[in-house]
C-alpha cells in the first residue's frame, strides 16, 4: 500500500529529527484578548463595544435566559442597536451559522457578541471570519483551511469554562451532513474582550462542569504529555494548571457557589488553551483527532471522548511518552517511588482515576453498546482522508489509531 | 505628628479590609506584545517594523557593538532609514533621554527600536510617550504620573534578561539631579514586538547575569510574598518561575553557552513581570520602593538593592507574611518539616541563601562602609514625600522602613 509506506517513511524521519534536539523550540507568542475577570463584571461590556456599533448577540439553547445572564448582557447593551441570534448548538453547525451570516449581511451588523460556552464562541469566530471573507463561499474557510488575518470584531461573555476559546484564535466547526469537524483560526480571530464572571458556574449542570474540567485537563495533557525538551517553565506551568484543576474539581462539583473554587476553575480553563503553555514545546493533539470521530459517530460529549481515548493513547505510546508520564506522576500526583516505568504507569492510572473522580467514564462501552467495529471504521476514515501521521512525532498510522481505539472499548 | 497619625489610621482600615476577604480579586488583563523567541531570531525584525518607517535605534553603552548584536540588528534594518542613539545609561536618565527626544522631533522619526536591557527599553518607553505628548513639558509625564494611552510604536531586541520590560507597559526613569526614580506606564507602552534570542546571554558579564536572576526572582516575590488569597493558579505560576530560576541559575552562571538553560532563564525573566502572575492577587513592591533609595544614594545595582532589602523586609513583616513564606518554603524548596513559623523562617533563609549562591551579597555593609545613618535618611525622605504606606496592606510607615533598613546593615 503506497500510502502506508509513505507514512512509515515520514514516521522514521520525524522521530529521528525530533529526538535529536532536546531544546526549547523557537516560538512566536501574541495574544491580544482583554480579559475582564471577576464577580459582577458582565456589565462592563457596555464600555468595551465601540459606540454606534450594530451588535449581533449570539447565544445557545436558551439557558442564558434562565440563569439571569441574558438580562445582565441586555442591560450592558442598552445603548446599542442589537439583534439576537439564539440556538447555536453544541458542536456549532455550519448550516445554522449560515443563517446568522445572512442576518449579519442584511442587517449591516458591525460587532458580534458571543454569550455562551465554547460552541457559541467558536460559532461566532466562524461568523467573524465569514462576515469579511471575500471569496466565493464561506465554506472555503473550512475546507481550504484559510487562515483569518482580519475578522469582524467581537467580544465574548463566557458562560461555561472549558474550551479556552474565550482567549484564543481557534475554532472547531461541525458539518452535520458529513459528520465532520473542521478547525479554523488566525490572528484575526482573537476576541477583543472576554468577560469571565465565575458566578456563572452556579447555574451550570454538574455533568457539564465535569465535562469542562475534563476538557481543560486534556488540553493541558495534549500540550504536555509528549517528550522532555528542557522547557522547564512551560512544563511547570502545565503542571500548575493540572494541579489546580485537580484541587478545585471536587470543590466546584460539591458547591458551585464556592466562589474561590469557581474562580480558580475558570481561570485554569482559560490558561489551559490560550497559547502560553504550548510555546516552545512539541504538542500531541492525537486524543482530540481520534475523539472527534467518537462525537461524530455516537454524539458523545466532546470532553468525554477525550477521557475515553487519552488513557489508551498513553498506554499504546508508552515508550515515547514514559519520561513525561513519570515526571507528571511525580510532580502532579506526588508519586516518588518506583522505577521510571512504574511511575509512568502510575501516571496513566492517576489520569484515569481523576476522570472517574469527576464522574466521567473512560471506556467506550460505558457510553454505547454498539462499539464493535468502531476501531475499523475510524481507521478507514483516516485512510480515506489521506491522513499523514498523528501525535508529537507525526508518526501514528491509521493502524496505530485502530489499536488505540480498540484498547478504549 | 499629624502625618503619622493619618498613616496609622489608614493602616488599621486597610489591614482590616484586606484581611476580610480571601478570594481572588477582580482583574483585567491584556498584553498585546508579540514575542519572537529563539535561536537566530534577531533578523526577524525586518518584517515587524512597518515599511517606510523612519527608525531611531536606541542602545546603551556600546556592548552591542562588541557581541555581534549590533550587526544583526543593522542587517535587519537594511531596508529602513535609520538614525542611531547610543549611550543610554543604566537607570535611564531624563536629561540623556531629552537629547534623543530632540532627534525624534527634528528628524521626524516614526518608529523606535530599543536594542538593550531594561534600561534601554524603559528609556525607549519614555520616548514613545514623550514623542506624542501634547502637554507643555515631557517632565509632566513623570512628575504628574500621566498615564500613556497612546505612544509612538516601538519594538525591542532584548540583550539582557532581567526586568521584564520587553513584555510590559511600565518603565522607571531616573532624574539624576534629584536622585529620584519615577515610574510611568499605560496601555500605549507595550512593545509591538520583542525579540528574545537566548544566545545573547553568551556575552553578558557574570555579575550582570547574577543581577538579572536576582531581579527576576524578586519581581516574583513582590507579587507573591503577601498573604494567601486562594488564587491557586497564580501562586503555582509564581512558584514555577522561582523554581525554574533556581534550577537554571547555576547552569547559566557556569556556562552561558548552554542554550537550554539560557532559554529557560530568559523566558522566566519575561514571565516574571508581564502582568500575568499579579492578576487577582495583592502585591507588595515595598522592596523595590526601599531599594530604589539605596541605588539613588550609593549607586548600588538595582537588583542588589533588592537582595539587601528583601530578607529584612520579610523578617520584619513576618507575622503578616508567614503563611505565604511557609507555602513558599514547602513548595519551592521542599521544606516539609517543622511548624508553620519554622517553615516560614526557613523560607527567608532559603531566599537569602539563593542570592548568595548567585554571588549576590545581602547586607548593605558588604557594599559600602558608609552605611550608618542610611535608615534615618530614608525615613526622612519618605516623610518628606508625604508617603502613605508601603506593602500589600499599605500599612508600613516611614518608621517601619527605618527598622527594615537597619536590619539590612
Amino acid at each position: 500500500m503506497d500510502f502506508l509506506n509513505r507514512v512509515k517513511k515520514i514516521k522514521a524521519t520525524l522521530v529521528k529529527k525530533n529526538l535529536k534536539f532536546f531544546k526549547m523550540l523557537n516560538f512566536e507568542f501574541q495574544n491580544s484578548t482583554k480579559i475582564i475577570f471577576g464577580k459582577d463584571t458582565i456589565g462592563k461590556l457596555s464600555t468595551e463595544i465601540p459606540t454606534n456599533s450594530k451588535v449581533l448577540m449570539l447565544y445557545g439553547g436558551g439557558s442564558v435566559k434562565k440563569n439571569g445572564i441574558y438580562e445582565q448582557v441586555k442591560k450592558g447593551l442598552s445603548n446599542f442597536e442589537v439583534i439576537e441570534f439564539g440556538g447555536i448548538p453544541a458542536n456549532p453547525e455550519y448550516e445554522v451559522l449560515l443563517k446568522a451570516l445572512e442576518i449579519i449581511k442584511t442587517e449591516n451588523i458591525t460587532y458580534l457578541l458571543a454569550v455562551g460556552g465554547g460552541s457559541v464562541i467558536d460559532g461566532t469566530k466562524f461568523l467573524a471570519s465569514a462576515a469579511l471573507y471575500e471569496g466565493d463561499s464561506p465554506w472555503d474557510i473550512l475546507s481550504k483551511f484559510i487562515r483569518t488575518e482580519k475578522g469582524m470584531p467581537f467580544g465574548t461573555v463566557l458562560t461555561m469554562p472549558a474550551t479556552g476559546s474565550e482567549m484564543n484564535s481557534g475554532a472547531v466547526i461541525t458539518r452535520a451532513e458529513t459528520q465532520e469537524k473542521f478547525g479554523m483560526g488566525g490572528p484575526g480571530l482573537f476576541p477583543q474582550f472576554s468577560i469571565l464572571d465565575p458566578q456563572v458556574i452556579q447555574s451550570i449542570p454538574k455533568n457539564q462542569i465535569s465535562n469542562g474540567i475534563t476538557d481543560a485537563f486534556t488540553h493541558v495533557l495534549e500540550q504536555y504529555m509528549t517528550y522532555p525538551i528542557n522547557a522547564f517553565l512551560q512544563d511547570r506551568f502545565a503542571e500548575s494548571i493540572m494541579q489546580t484543576l485537580i484541587e478545585v474539581a471536587p470543590m466546584v462539583l460539591e458547591n458551585p457557589f464556592y466562589y474561590e473554587a469557581a474562580a480558580n476553575y475558570m481561570w485554569s480553563c482559560t490558561m489551559a488553551l490560550n497559547g502560553l503553555i504550548q510555546k516552545g514545546v512539541p504538542t500531541d493533539w492525537a486524543v482530540h483527532s481520534i475523539g472527534h470521530e467518537l462525537t461524530a459517530k455516537f454524539g458523545i460529549d466532546h470532553a468525554r471522548t477525550l477521557a475515553i481515548i487519552a488513557p489508551s493513547h498513553y498506554r499504546y505510546n508508552f515508550e515515547t511518552k514514559k519520561k513525561k508520564l513519570a515526571q507528571f506522576a511525580e510532580r502532579v500526583f506526588g508519586v516518588h517511588t518506583g522505577t521510571l516505568e512504574e511511575k509512568a504507569t502510575a501516571g496513566i492510572d492517576k489520569i484515569e482515576a481523576f476522570f472517574h473522580s469527576v464522574n466521567i467514564p473512560t471506556k467506550l462501552s460505558e457510553y454505547t453498546s454498539e462499539f464493535e467495529g468502531t476501531a475499523e471504521r475510524i481507521e478507514a476514515r483516516f485512510i480515506e482522508r489521506n491522513w499523514l501521521g498523528l501525535g508529537e512525532h507525526k508518526s501514528l498510522t491509521p493502524a496505530d489509531v485502530k489499536k488505540i481505539v480498540e484498547m478504549s472499548y
